[in-house]
């Protein structure tokens, strides 16, 4: 029934779709590197209305993810009800793929999803509404349908309609977030970068735009109605329109094949937007240095995992319902859209007011204007939405938000006080270099000991090996002695021999074979001895190189090194001499890092090549 | 119907019994620090003996753990039908519980499992199975049951009874497992060990036996019947002795509690067990090391954790019903009594052959005779129970413990190739001690470097501070000239001042931030040039004192240090120049570890006035 009011609502999106390409056009045209809503809301009204419209897109990101595949596994179900049950795991199983296909590099991406864009203009585009329209307009306005849509059902009266029309058009206008991945990617783009993005924004406005309008047209004419996801026999008004036009033959699983494949390409969009957004907020400190890093496939596997992660809780929270995902999406779209609109009103005006040319004036009068107008539409659909959604699930977005924020500013005052420490004033203090006092803690007299030992006097004359015996057992005493024996054989003869000051050997008890306490307390005693001595812990590491030598060998070693470097005071250093289970093959670790380098060199090339035409 | 053959299959089950105690009795006399399986079958009857002794009671002790609570499960929702649906999530439940109180160490959970036991032994002992004989006994064997048990479907015929036959056998055979726990856990009992342990084992098996009798005799008398666990309405026999002989009052709720508290408890003993022969296979090197130490609070959480994760993953496939997980039980159980037996037959022949005197003579040939019958006996049970639970369960048991056999086999090779290749011979080697080159990678000139560079010239006149330049960016060269600049000012100048060799800045291209590789490089180039240099790379480590500090930080030292330590070659070692983020607190540490020593001394010293008496 809501149907019959989609004509108006219809209009309002399209002229809000008009409104946000005109600025978005502007925005690139403006901010030619990177102009997303983080960066001009940043830049124009200030460190917090950045982070406002970067907390928004963050979420909003998300929930593109969450919304994009369970509306394509909503088109896949309608076509094949038989796997209505498997909602939630179809969902999840697309969510795992979409994934995996992004960690294995954004070159690989883009291949894959290529195809399913042209696939979905020429099938779903060309054959169903194109098509459908024809036949349409052909027999006046009120076309037979091949396979007619379900039956209203009695009961939805005018006070229903109402948020219907409403939760249409809240839900046409999540359609537009691909528009801010443009504005928010320039840089992504081949040079002139401008020209690029701006024929990727009209294609995308223009497609998107005749695709709703096709739509709404055909949802009047063919009588469609939304239906109950979560209920058996749910059918999608896409797959409602094409089974109208088409029948329910194999042309129809061909446009609803597009359908999930453009769905699921949408959700994708996120993988590329999302972990951009994190590295430009990391880069400024407000999120984890983890989020500004690529990893082995020149992607943001932290960001990519993140965006999967929390997508995959909306998803199984929601059921992998899309009405249910709506409410909460379109929130953080429309604030961020606001916010960016806003901030390009301001940096109009302050280019104004700079500004002194004649024709110039003009132009950033009439720019200004349309960024207002952007920014008060914008701002009266995020109102209208929010009340219309409020209950529904938009609370949610709006709660998560003020909670997001705080994170990032508790991130950044970490950092800021982290650096704040670190700076450093002045020349390098060299007026006590004595060498250290070296400390090995052995348990045996074996080679991991004897190369501990033997590093250990290259770097000072005072070596003191710390043996911790043990007293439980009868042969406590007796290992004890046996060391002492061979220590003074093997040790301290050949040391003295070699005219070198012999390494003592301390055995201090050890009860119940703990070793972190004792070293430490020992360090302590050394301490005070000599306060203002460095001490070095050598501590013989056997490196693992396997998954499971993890598993075959304590953490003892680590849990003592971190101690020692947590609570040693500063004095204190821990030097790992290793014990390799395997082959060293440093080549090998040179060459895994070359065919990243040589992708990005290739991407490098590439854009100066472009720029030098 | 198939309780209609309780009475012989019980009888079976107790001569069973008594054998086991006569075994067990000697088994702890002659073994009296720790007599279970894996001791005697090891020592005995060889290496492979033992493992295969021991594979068989770690799947028992897991086992042991599942069945257990499922069984506790039963009577609670035998009791509370409405909890039925929840069979799964219950067990699981009080699985995490019973794995909670046993991380928290031995005395807190001898503490909370004495009560049930004698509640359990008072309640069910003598309300349910005490007044039940007697009253069964008053009215001449065919009681009135206060609340009858459920009828018996009619289908069940002749064929199936011999099927029931077998499983009660196999299912009472399972209580035994206890004995085994006695006699592996003797040195864990007061002084004198081997006379508290003889108790011990009467007690259990007195009580056993009794049960075991009494309700053999009530379920014969009342004609309750074995139901099906997976259905709803389901009530184990216990409830429905418990209802017959005391109507379903309050007394029925407390007895089956006590059953609920006694099944937990009995799943609790693995929880002992489990992780000490674990120990006992570990200092062998047939498990990794991570079991045979103990943690925090005197216990073994590894084991304990790896009890309760297998045990929770079977009651996960076998949906926490008792008569699923049966099969695979007793199958364990009963091969390591065989061998445990045969150990101790082979014990007792070699006492002959080696001992001359007269009435020792004797008295080892009773108990050879003893032993080899429980041997045969248990032996023959061992086959039964295949026999009839192979196609039911067992086989899953038959097939796990080649595997668990080979797991053991593999890790012992693992650790004796570590010791063969760290075994050392002769006096240590002291013919080239020079300094080693030291290098230092820095990412920009702050505290954290300069703290670095002054470390590395206490260890070292030749020290190379490296920075990896950003090609990437416009400020990347301008970085690298500020930093040359401020090396030259505020090192170089003061180390000539000083009279020292000034360190030298190399400054390398870095593609791309990449800081492994190149690193890498340089330590190769450097080896190249001296090949017989020692060189170390002083890496400034911020550590981590939170668990959010582990987020905030990217992983980038901790993979250059392990990468250097992996491929560096001999040569190379680390030293981590800490800088904390916290202040130093090493007298917590120590503290820390102070009242675990301070319960082991306690132990200690108990056991020594024991031993002085």
């Amino acid at each position: 029934m809501g149907l019959a009011y989609m004509g108006p609502v219809m209009l309002a999106v399209l002229v809000l779709l008009a409104i946000l390409y005109i600025s978005y056009w502007q925005t690139i045209e403006a901010y030619p590197t990177s102009g997303g809503s983080y960066t001009v809301a940043h830049e124009n009204l200030g460190a917090n209305a950045g982070l406002l419209a970067a907390t928004a897109l963050m979420i909003d990101y998300v929930l593109n993810v969450a919304v994009g595949i369970s509306a394509g596994v909503g088109a896949l179900t309608s076509a094949v009800p038989a796997l209505h049950p498997y909602t939630l795991w179809l969902c999840l199983g697309i969510l795992v793929l979409v994934t995996l296909i992004n960690l294995r590099g954004t070159f690989e991406a883009g291949l894959v999803f290529a195809v399913p864009t042209y696939l979905f203009v020429l099938c779903f585009g060309g054959g169903v509404v194109v098509y459908g329209v024809w036949q349409a307009l052909m027999a006046g306005g009120d076309p037979m349908p091949v396979v007619p849509p379900p039956a209203a059902p009695a009961e939805i009266g005018a006070a229903v309609s109402v948020w219907l029309l409403l939760r249409a058009f809240a839900s046409g206008c999540t359609a537009m977030t691909g528009v801010e991945a443009v504005s928010n990617g320039v840089s992504a783009f081949r040079d002139p970068t401008v020209t690029y993005a701006h024929r990727t924004l009209t294609a995308i406005v223009v497609l998107l735009g005749l695709l709703l309008a096709g739509i709404a047209y055909l949802a009047g004419a063919y009588h469609t109605l939304a239906m109950d996801q979560s209920e058996p026999g749910y059918q999608s008004v896409l797959s409602q329109l094409s089974a109208a036009v088409l029948g329910r033959g194999p042309l129809y699983f061909v446009a609803m094949s597009s359908v999930l494949a453009v769905l699921c390409l949408s959700a994708n969009t996120s993988f590329a937007g999302f972990p951009r957004l994190c590295r430009q907020v990391a880069r400024d400190e407000y999120l984890p240095r983890a989020f500004a890093i690529s990893g082995r496939r020149l992607v943001n596997s932290v960001g990519i995992l993140w965006l999967a992660g929390t997508a995959a809780i909306l998803l199984v929270i929601f059921d992998g319902i899309t009405d249910r995902l709506i409410p909460l999406f379109a929130v953080g779209a429309f604030l961020s859209f606001t916010l960016s609109q806003a901030g390009m009103a301001v940096h109009w005006s302050r280019q104004l007011s700079g500004k002194d040319g004649g024709g110039g004036r003009l132009g950033h009068r009439v720019r200004l204007g349309i960024n207002a107008t952007g920014a008060l539409a914008t701002g009266a659909s995020l109102a209208v939405i929010l009340g219309a959604k409020f209950v529904e699930g938009a609370w949610i977005t709006v709660l998560t938000i003020p909670f997001v924020l705080a994170l990032l500013k508790l991130t950044k005052r970490y950092y800021t006080q982290i650096d704040r420490q670190l700076i450093d004033e002045g020349p390098i203090a060299l007026d006590d270099l004595t060498p250290p006092i070296v400390i090995v803690p052995i348990r045996e007299w074996n080679r991991l000991a004897e190369r501990a030992v033997r590093y250990a006097l290259r770097l000072s004359s005072e070596v003191i090996a710390v043996h911790l015996t043990r007293l439980e057992g009868p042969d406590g005493e007796e290992d004890a002695e046996r060391l002492r024996r061979r220590w003074e054989h093997e040790v301290e003869r050949p040391a003295r021999a070699a005219g070198l000051k012999p390494p003592r050997l301390v055995q201090t008890p050890s009860p119940y074979r703990s070793i972190v306490a004792p070293l430490l307390k020992f360090v302590l005693q050394i301490r005070e001895r000599s306060p203002n001595r460095a001490i070095t812990v050598v501590i013989p590491a056997l490196v693992e190189a396997h998954w499971w030598d993890h598993l075959m060998h304590t953490r003892r070693a680590h849990r003592l090194r971190q101690t020692l470097l947590r609570h040693g005071g500063p004095q204190l250093a821990v030097v790992l001499v290793p014990w390799t289970l395997e082959e060293p093959k440093p080549e090998a670790v040179i060459a895994a890092e070359e065919p990243r380098h040589r992708a990005r060199r290739a991407a490098e090339r590439r854009r100066e090549q472009h720029a030098a035409k």
